[in-house]
């Protein structure tokens, strides 16, 4: 018996081949194109699409009710097997030698007539494709992105977990404080509110202290700019989040580069050459104006050349970022506050500004392509040498240090050497498929101004839902600092 | 080269046998416990415990270092392994017949002093085991109790994948309406907010509707009851979204049979029978006063009995829901609202009410031990008799149809017979390990008052968060109606 065979079906529409002619054969699936002015029609399912054609036998309701059918109707179809004619076989479709002689056809869902081009045309608009996805979804070349994308989530989970890693979960009612790293608050009674987790960061602190060596999960995560859709970002996407523990830079950077190799080998059937280059931040810049750089037009101008016609990944490590970067006259952490700078360097600066700014972290990005993939950092496991950091080179101030104050509360009780990575999933895929854009290769995608036209979302919301968190709002300062005392004094 | 190997270890602290002696060796561990008087300790990671003593060749320093170790500090040891006297040796240890004796030894990161209990005490209360995450995180069962979630996690995902299923990922910025199934608003500017999804229900519609045969994902949802911990509930927690197409039924049954048979075989090494008995829902209220009933137990008293010492599991599938039920005194869905009744059992009910709530759907729930673990039904795929149901059965007023409309849309333009499932991820866990509670099978779950101690959230909000969406609720009544007009109409 076929293993997809159900109360509907014998068969699926990819199955029948010559050698089955005279079987009785049950298929179901949609209407996908009427023939032969409404005597035949193709029937189809995920698997293929299989030609119907009426039975010699079959009664004039059969007759009427194939007359009837509308692109997309979801049909039954009962009836013999037989072989098309030399001329009319699609070679491109499984069931493409064969067709059914229907003695009889049930209607089992009606289609609505389709708005134009959705299924077929070759431009369709992002509202469109968002509004009717129902039916953009049938497309072949979307129900290949998606498959892709289910088999690059298994061949990771598959890696990680066959090199010891543990899947963690990690909760999404998270903390809401002003100056959250996380988005907009959830209320509930009492004046309070969760937020939304915008990475893994925080959480991993108490599981890196909390003994589990290798840890991943493929987390959602929401970005506080809740409207800033561009091509290769989305106020919600997916991150691999993943840990090490007892590791530095080149064992991190290791574990990585195998996963990566195993990826592109099984799903897109690349080789990747490992170890991967590095290049320096500075060296990035200085040689390509970006630390994104794009080594596949860098080789191309460097007059070596790629195969032709084989999509070609050109992976790159962007490491020794400074822990200091300028953005817009002042000074801001330029990686994970959680970094670990490079030869202990931490001290005394105030004699001496300008070794503050020059401090280099134990941080590193992966680009591929030009498209920043991964983001690494090694954590400081030494809690003075943390306190350092924050004082001397960052001079965090009072809200600063309640924003950040998590891996002082987790890893007090001691924690291991570590490092993290957040690795864009959703780019990963688009990257493998050759696309420009992460919205391509997503379920449900929002419009460039973070709408859902499916759901009609965000909606309106009445006063009962948010009155009770509105003019109970804290005092600002005095709490933060005792908060400060508590947690970050050691 | 050990694969575990890095910077800070030659091998792990379960790695080193006899035959190892004489070698050179670092590990890198927590401090699990100082003996002797601070002359050695023992060295813990995830993989085992390591004894470890001075070297005779020890300086005075690395002595000052040893004598100096707090329980849970992080140390890095080099040194030479050597065989343990005959009565020193620790059978359950896999290292547990050698030692290190340790020419230098680093402390990587200092542990404050414990609070008492975390780590050892056989009772710990539920707000302190969460406040301090990352020590009881530390405890063996703990980490036993994770890598099998872990484990089952990926069992699930190995079997579906095997058998044909995609997996797919449903957005969290979810639909926020004053009537949604989801739970509380996320505001964004502009008047509007999200909300989390509460399940995969609605979005599952579009995807069926989206020709995608079989499908899953592990979902986080959201009740909207946000406060209601009991041992079985949380107010986050993760289900198992599972969705197939042409179906009835027997079909659906026999597919997540092979599911459960597999993770039960593969993860807890116990053989479920197969097919799971039925038990109508009237015949379990009739026989043991509950629609959730423990077959084991129900076995025992018919006098039938166990294997001795053996864990037993009893899965039976309660069917036959009946579409409505009695709740305080008023009908209202007894299941999902987009299932299919039985026997196309709709029609003019007015003159006949009694008919009208004894209607019965193709909803039914698996029940392990007494534990409901998963809900599924079978979807109407005809949108006529979906509307009848609505009208005739549910008798629902515009608002309940604006709440429900999603598959109106979803389906509009054609849908195969479907059928979906929810299954509890942790009560599977929980049911398992033959815990009473999902909340000691959780990375981070929150307590019964539902807050999160580790990060204290939820949190204080300011009233420029949220100022935005207050005093700007539309007006209720005709906005709703127009829109039940624009999308409901067929």
């Amino acid at each position: 018996m076929n293993e997809l065979a159900t109360q509907f079906r014998t068969h699926t529409c990819g199955d029948l081949r010559p050698g089955d002619e005279g079987a009785e054969a049950v298929l179901s699936g949609h209407v996908d194109r009427v023939l032969a002015e409404g005597r035949r029609f193709l029937i189809r399912d995920r698997y293929g699409k299989t030609l119907v054609a009426t039975h010699e036998q079959a009664d004039a309701e059969t007759a009427r009710r194939f007359a009837g059918l509308n692109p997309e109707d979801v049909v039954k179809v009962e009836g013999l097997v037989a072989l098309r004619d030399e001329e009319e076989r699609d070679e491109k479709e499984p069931a493409g030698a064969v067709l059914l002689e229907a003695k009889a056809i049930e209607v089992l869902s009606a289609a609505a007539p389709l708005p134009e081009g959705i299924l077929d045309a070759e431009e369709v608009s992002l509202e469109d494709r968002l509004a009717f996805r129902q039916l953009y979804l049938r497309r072949q070349e979307m129900q290949a992105r998606l498959e892709l994308r289910s088999r690059l989530a298994q061949a990771i989970r598959e890696y990680l977990v066959g090199e010891g890693f543990l899947e963690i979960e990690t909760p999404h009612l998270f903390w809401y404080d002003r100056v959250a790293l996380a988005s907009e608050p959830i209320p509930v009674e009492g004046g309070k509110a969760f937020a939304l987790p915008s990475g893994g960061l925080v959480l991993d602190q108490y599981i890196v202290a909390g003994q589990v060596e290798r840890f991943f999960q493929l987390l959602r995560v929401t970005r506080r700019e809740l409207r800033t859709v561009t091509p290769m970002h989305a106020p919600e996407h997916t991150l691999l989040d993943l840990n090490l523990l007892y590791v530095d830079v080149p064992d991190f950077c290791r574990v990585v580069e195998g996963l990566l190799a195993h990826v592109f080998r099984t799903v897109a059937g690349v080789e990747l050459e490992t170890p991967f280059p590095t290049c320096t931040y500075h060296e990035a810049l200085e040689k390509f104006g970006t630390d994104k750089p794009d080594l596949r037009r860098a080789r191309a101008e460097d007059g070596e050349h790629a195969e032709k016609g084989k999509r070609e990944h050109a992976p790159v490590w962007i490491t020794d970022y400074p822990m200091l970067m300028e953005d817009k006259g002042t000074l801001v952490p330029g990686v994970v506050v959680f970094t670990e700078p490079q030869d202990g360097a931490v001290g005394d600066f105030a004699e001496n500004p300008e070794a503050r700014e020059k401090v280099i972290g134990k941080a590193f990005d992966l680009v591929i392509d030009g498209v920043e993939v991964a983001s690494a950092y090694i954590g400081n496991h030494d809690l003075r040498i943390q306190r350092l950091v924050w004082d001397e080179i960052y001079r965090f101030s009072t809200p600063d240090l309640v924003r950040v104050r998590a891996p002082l509360e987790a890893h007090r009780f001691g924690v291991p050497p570590h490092g993290g990575m957040n690795l864009g999933f959703d780019r990963l895929v688009a990257l493998i498929l050759g696309l420009d854009s992460i919205d391509e290769a997503m379920f449900f995608p929002k419009t460039s101004g973070c709408t859902d036209p499916l759901l009609s979302a965000p909606g309106p919301v009445p006063l009962e839902a948010v009155k009770d968190i509105v003019g109970e709002a804290p005092p600002a300062g005095p709490a933060d600092a005792e908060l400060v005392q508590e947690t970050v004094e050691l």
